[in-house]
């Protein structure tokens, strides 16, 4: 089973990765992006049958490492065959 | 308009974030985990009205900026409204 994670800084937490990013895109003519944020993506391989589990294990793993909860968020799904 | 963009290691290359996420998890008692892979979620938003030009300017974008298409792979979706 494979889970994908997608970790994003809050709404209201200074992006600077994202805002040097939207400069370089500007520098290079893209001046239509107006904004920019990024996180993170992340594929985790699951040995576990059941998808029910597997959420739980994967919003504790979340919760305990993946994501800085008091700047970040996070959403995940699972889904059985890679898509990679 | 916003168009995520997901960038991610080649299969074939080495994702050493990945493995010590790994070990991390490990270490946490997640043993079930069996491979983590680590990419870029990128948020951008942009002025443009058309999906089909907006398409074209965020795969050029991705060619000249954000991925190295040497080691990474990308795909992205544009999507109409925020759905962070």
């Amino acid at each position: 089973m494979i889970a994908i994670v997608i970790v994003t800084p809050k709404p209201v937490v200074n992006d600077p990765q994202g805002v040097t990013v939207k400069q370089g895109l500007a520098s290079l003519g893209f001046s239509e992006v107006s904004d920019v944020r990024i996180g993170k993506y992340i594929e985790l391989k699951l040995e576990e049958s059941s998808e029910h589990a597997a959420r739980e294990r994967v919003e504790a793993m979340c919760r305990q490492l993946l994501a800085n909860h008091v700047i970040e968020d996070f959403r995940f799904d699972i889904v059985r065959d890679g898509r990679r």
